[in-house]
C-alpha cells in the first residue's frame, strides 16, 4: 500500500468542485508513489460545508481553516477561495509544514504575493511545497505547445496573441456577485482570466513580459445587489444596486524578454464566447494556435515543410503530455482534468521532494504584470516596465 | 441517507475502465434517490481483477461472474465484456433478478440478442429493469440534436449521414487482437462502432431502418498472433500469424420508416481519424452535423431564419442536456462523462420503477440492422428489408 | 501577335456565363501560345441571344447552332446547352472539324455518349480535340489532391467518401425548371451533381468504378409548372402542376479497381448546404479532405510525421496548380476560375496538338456509372458491375 | 448604347492587375448606367508598360502619368503607384477635372492626405469624384457585417478586435523591395495591412477610433538589396544589403467614439498566416467574425435566439450585398472581385453624381491613426488621441 497524504482542502464552490473531481479520480489514472485522502473540508457554514463534503466525498468537515491547518490528517493544504484570504491561509499553512496549492491568482496585491513567495521559499527550505493553480497549463495541448516551443520547433519566437474571452456578465442585470467587488476579488477579468493567459503566455514561450501598456474598462458600472452569490451564477436579489469595482476588460500589449511581442486581451463582454482561452504563437519556423472551446486540439503549422499549413492535432496520442493514462486516441478530455493533472503533479513533488511548478514565485510574477496592466491603465497607458 | 444498491462489473477492460468512472463520480454531479456502491468486480485471474479493483475503487473481487450474481451485495449487473459472453450474462443476472446494464452490441447474434430481450422482457414483469450501453445517445450534443428533431426544428427529415471512422488498425502488423476474431466479437467495425451510428440514426431521427444494402471489406486479411491484448492495444507477440475474421469495413445505404435517406460507413482504416463518430442529418426546415471528436459542439441550421448557417452550439449551457450538473458553459465535458450520464440515467429509471433506455428490444433491433448488412453484402449488395 | 482561334459557344445560361468569363479572362493570366476570340454565340431567341452577347462579350449572334458550326470564324465549338443537345451538337461539330469542349455530363445516354466517344476519337485521327467540362478537376485543391495520390503521398487508397449536396429545391414550391424533366436533363441529382463526384474520385484517387450498389429517390413529386426557367433559377408561374420525372437524390456504395471502398451521395435537399461538392480519401500513409465551400482549402493528414493531423493547405501557393498565374498567397480564388482553368488547358492541349483530359472517353466512362446507379435502384438495389 | 467613360490607370503592379481585372469584367455582371473603356495604361518604361497593357487589356500606354491626366478619352484615373506619388497624381487629375480613384493608403504621410482631402472637396464642388480604394469593405461578407450593426442585430458594441496576419517577409533572405523603404511605402505593415482593418473596423461599428497607444517593430533590421523587385516578390539580387526603414508589424489597443474599445495588430511575420484579414465584434445582442482566408463565410451570433452560437453564413445568397450579380449560392467568389465591387460603386456613384464612399476625408482618417500610432510607438506607447 502507498503511503497516504490528507488532502484539507478550504472553500467549495466553483474551485473547490474541480479540486475534488481531481482528488477523487487521480488515483484511477495515474500511478502516483503516494495517495490522497480526501480527508477534511473547511467552509465557514457548517451545514453548507457538510453538504459539500458529501456530495464531493470528503471525510470531514471544519468551520475555520484555521483548525484545517491544526489537523494531525491534514498533510497538504487545498485553497480554493477568494483572492483576498489567499495570503493569510497560505501562508499559516506554510509555517505549519503543510504543502500548499493555491488558486490564482496567487494574491490580490504584489504585497501579499511577494509575502506568499517568501514565506513559500522558506519552507521550500524545509521541504515543504507550494504551487499556485494555474490549471491551464496542464491542458495537455497547452503543455504540447510548450513542448514544441521548447523543442525549437516554431524557431525564435515573433508574436504572441492571447485572449480569453468570456461573456456571463454582458446582461447588465446580471447581480454584483463577489467577482465584481474589488474588495474580494482584487481585480476583474484582469485577475480572474487576464492572469491565466500572461500565465500560459510565458510558459508556452518560455519568456518573460519585460513592459506593458494597457487599457481597462467596466462598461456596466452598477448592477443588482445579490446575496450568497458564489462567483459565476447570481444568488438571490436583495433590492438596490451597488457599483462595479472592477474591470469588465482589460487589453494590453507588451513586450517579452526574448524579443517577442504580444497583445493581450481579457473580457467578460465578448457575447457569444463562453470560455475562449485562446493562444495564438508565430515563430520564425512555425506557429501554434489553441481556443480551450475546443481544448483537445493543438494547431501547428511547421513552415519547414512542403505544403505547409496549420494542422489539427487531436492532442489524444499516447505521446503527448498526460495522455498515456486515459482514453484511446479520439476519446477527447474534459476541462476538469486540468487539475486531475494538477494535482498528479503536485503529488509526484511532493513525493519527490522537488519543487512543483508554476511556484508561488511565478504566481508572484504573473501578479506583477497585472498590477503594471493597471498601472498603465491609470497612467494613460504608459509604458510600464516590468 | 439515500438507500444503497449495489453494483457488481462483469469485465475491467477499456469498458470496465469508463463504467467505474461513472460509478465513481455520477452522485458527486446528480442528485439520485440511491447511491451506487461499487460492491465487486469479475475477473478470471484474481490478481488482475485486484489490481484493477484496487485502482479502480470496487470493493470485492470474483473470478466466477455467477459468484458476482450470487452475492447479496449486488443488485445491478454492469456487463463489461466482449459479445460472446453478453447473452449468458445477462439472462443469469436477470433471472436472479438483477438490474442489468450491458455494453454493446448487445450480442454476437440475433438469436441470442433475442433470447436477451426475452428475458429482458419478463424480469420487467418482475420490476427488474435492463439497459443496453449505447453510451452515445447520453453526448449532450447528440441528446440536443435528439431534442431538436423531436421539437420539429428540421421538420421532415431527408437524410441521414452517418460515418464512425477510426483508424487504430491501418498499420498490417497491428496483432490480432479480440476485437479482430468474429469467435468473440461477432463482428469487426460493423458490430463495434457501427453499431453505435445505427443506434444514434434511430435515436435522432426517432426513425427506424427498413432496409438496407451493404457492401464489407477486409483490407488486411491476416495479422500477427499475440496475447494478453485487449481490445484496442496489441499485447505481446507471439510469433505466427493468424486469419482476421471479422470486416475491417462497412458500407451501407438504407430507408428508414419516415420516409429518410440514410449512408452509413463504419471503418476502422480511415487514417487520421480517431474517432469520427459523424452524424449529418438534413431535414426540410433545417439541418444537424456532430462529429464525436469536437463532442461539445453540435451544429445547427435553421432555414427559417434570415441569413441562416450552420450554427455551432457549445452544448453547454444550464438548459442542454445533463448540463446543469457541470461546469459553466464553455467548460465542456470529456468521453467518459458519456457513460456517466447513462449510470445516471438507468439508475434513476431503477429508482423509479421505469423502463430505462434504450432497451434490450432497442439493441435486438440495431441487431437486425448489423445481420442484414451482414446479409446483404453476401448476397450481391441485395435489399435487405428488416 | 500569337495565333487567334474563334470560339462558338452554344448556350448562354449559367455555364454559357461561366465559360464566357473564361474565355474573356484566361489570357490575361496564362500565357497561351493561342489567343482566344468570343466569335460568336448562338441562342434560339435573337434578342435574348444579342443581349447575352453584349453583356458576356460575344462578338457576334447565331440562332442555329449549325450555322455556328459552320461559320469560318469558328475553330472550337463551346456546347453549354441541356444534356438532351450535347450529342448532335458534338457530332457535328467534330465532323465539321471543329474542338468542341462540351458540358457535363456528356450526353443523357450511354448510347449518345457511346456515338460522341467514338465520334471524338475518329477526330482526334484528324488532330481535332474534344474535351468534357468537369470543372471541379481543376479546382486548384482538387488538382492537388490528385497530385498527392500521384506522388504516393497517401499509399495504398482504402476509402473514398464523395458528396454533392444541395438544397435548391427543398421548397415543394419551387418550379418545374429544365433540370428537373428526365427528357431535356437526362437525370435529377444524379447527372447533375452525382456525375461531378464520381469524376472527381476516379480523378484523385486515378481508379475506377467496377461496380455499384444504388437507391434513388424523388421526394417531391409534382410542382408547379413554369415557363422560361433557366435551369437553376424559377421562371414565371404558368399555372398548374407537372410531374418531376427526375431523382432528387441518389446514394450509392462502390467499389474501384485499385481495392478502394466508396461512398457516394448526391442531392438537392441537403437542407443548408449550397454547394458542398466535399471529397475525403484515405489511404494507408495519408488522407485527404476537401469542400467545395471552401474551394482554396485542402486538408491532407500525412500519417508518417510525428504530432499528426489534418493541415489546412490554402491552396495559393505559387507552387500549387494554376496558381503561379494568380494573386499572392492567402488572396483565394472563385468558382468562375475552375472554367478560366479549364478553357487554359483545352487552349494549351490545342494549340500543342495532343489530347486534351478529361476526353470524351472518360465521360463515357462517368456516363456509364449514371447509368449504372439507376439499373441497380431500379433492380433491389444489387450490384451491377461496370 | 450606354456612354463610354474612359479610364486611365498608373501602375500595373499587384493593384494594376487586381484593377484591370475588375475594369474588364464589371459589366459582365453589373448593369451600369456607363460603360468604361480601359483606355490607357501608364508606365515608366514604355516596353514594359505595353507589354503589361496587352496583357491587360489596355488600348495605349504613356510613359508619363501627367500625359495620361492629360488626354481627352480619359475621364477617370486609376491610381495603383507606391504612396509616394499618390497625392501629386491625384490632385494633378482632380484638378484636371478627373474623377480619381486612389489606392490605399491615401498618402504617406497626414500632410498630404490632407491636401488630397481639399483637393477631393473642392473638386467634389464640381462634380468631379473621388475615392480611396479600400477593397475590403467590398468584400460581401464585410458589407453584410456593417449591415448587420447599422439594422442593430449586434446591440451597443463593446469589442473590436482586428489583425492583419501575413508572413511574407519571414525569411531574412527576402529582399529590400520597395514596400521595406519608408521613402516609398511611407511605413511597413502598418500603412498596408494596418490601414485595412483601421478602415474595416470604423467602417462595420460605424464608429472613429478616439485615441490609441502602440508598439512597433523590425525584427529584421537588414535585407539583400534587390532592383525590379515589385512589392511583394522579390527580383533580382544585386549584392550588398540594406536598412529596412520600416515597421515589420504594428501593435495597437484603442478606444471608439462609440464606447468600444479596440484591439489591432497588423504583422508580416505570422508564419502560417497568408492574408488573414480577421475582425471580431462583440455587442450587447451579438457578435461578428470574419477571416479573409475564408473570405465568403460571415459568422454570427446571436445572443437574442434559444440555442444560439456563432453561425457560418455562406455570403453567397441573392439578398447579400453584391450577390445578385453572381453566381447560385454556395459557389463562391475570389479576391479579386473585391476590386470588381470598388469599381462597380466608383462608376455608379460618378453616374449618379454622388458622392462615393470611402473618401479622401476617409483616408485622410485612417491616415490620421495610422500616424497616431507611430506617434505613440514613439513616445513610449503613450496615449495618442486623435
Amino acid at each position: 500500500m502507498k503511503p497516504l497524504i490528507g488532502v484539507g482542502m478550504v472553500g467549495y464552490a466553483f474551485m473547490g468542485r474541480t479540486h475534488s473531481q481531481a482528488w477523487r479520480n487521480v488515483t484511477a489514472f495515474f500511478d502516483l508513489p503516494v495517495t490522497p485522502s480526501m480527508a477534511v473540508l473547511a467552509g465557514r457554514s457548517r451545514e453548507r460545508a457538510a453538504a459539500a463534503a458529501a456530495e464531493l466525498g470528503w471525510a470531514a468537515v471544519e468551520t475555520d481553516w484555521r483548525e484545517l491547518i491544526r489537523r494531525d490528517d491534514v498533510q497538504l493544504v487545498d485553497i480554493c477561495t477568494p483572492g483576498d484570504s489567499h495570503a493569510e491561509i497560505a501562508i499559516a499553512a506554510l509555517e505549519a509544514g503543510k504543502h500548499v496549492i493555491c488558486e490564482k491568482p496567487l494574491a490580490n496585491t504584489v504585497a501579499e504575493a511577494e509575502a506568499m513567495a517568501e514565506a513559500a521559499s522558506e519552507a521550500a527550505a524545509r521541504g515543504v511545497r507550494s504551487m499556485v493553480a494555474f490549471n491551464y497549463r496542464r491542458v495537455p495541448a497547452i503543455a504540447l505547445a510548450r513542448r514544441f516551443v521548447a523543442e525549437g520547433r516554431l524557431g525564435e519566437i515573433r508574436h504572441v496573441r492571447a485572449q480569453y474571452l468570456q461573456d456571463w456578465i454582458v446582461d447588465p442585470e446580471f447581480p454584483l456577485v463577489w467577482r465584481l467587488r474589488k474588495e474580494q476579488a482584487g481585480s476583474g477579468a484582469l485577475g480572474d482570466i487576464g492572469a491565466h493567459i500572461v500565465d500560459a503566455a510565458q510558459f508556452v514561450t518560455g519568456q518573460l513580459l519585460t513592459g506593458v501598456s494597457a487599457i481597462t474598462e467596466t462598461f456596466v458600472k452598477e448592477r443588482p445587489l445579490a446575496e450568497d452569490a458564489d462567483g459565476l451564477s447570481g444568488g438571490s436579489r436583495t433590492g438596490g444596486r451597488g457599483e462595479v469595482t472592477v474591470d469588465d476588460a482589460a487589453l494590453f500589449i507588451g513586450r517579452f524578454d526574448g524579443g517577442a511581442l504580444g497583445s493581450f486581451e481579457a473580457t467578460r463582454f465578448a457575447t457569444g464566447r463562453k470560455n475562449a482561452l485562446r493562444l495564438e504563437v508565430n515563430g520564425s519556423r512555425g506557429s501554434l494556435a489553441f481556443d480551450f472551446e475546443a481544448m483537445n486540439e493543438l494547431w501547428f503549422h511547421d513552415e519547414t515543410e512542403p505544403d505547409a499549413g496549420f494542422r489539427r492535432i487531436l492532442v489524444t496520442e499516447p505521446g503527448h503530455p498526460y495522455m498515456e493514462a486515459w482514453w484511446p486516441p479520439g476519446h477527447g478530455l474534459g476541462y476538469e482534468h486540468t487539475f486531475t493533472h494538477e494535482v498528479r503533479d503536485f503529488l509526484a513533488a511532493v513525493a519527490a521532494g522537488t519543487d512543483p511548478s508554476p511556484s508561488f514565485q511565478d504566481g508572484l510574477r504573473v501578479q506583477r504584470v497585472l498590477a503594471a496592466v493597471e498601472r498603465s491603465a491609470a497612467n494613460d497607458s504608459r509604458w510600464t516596465p516590468l
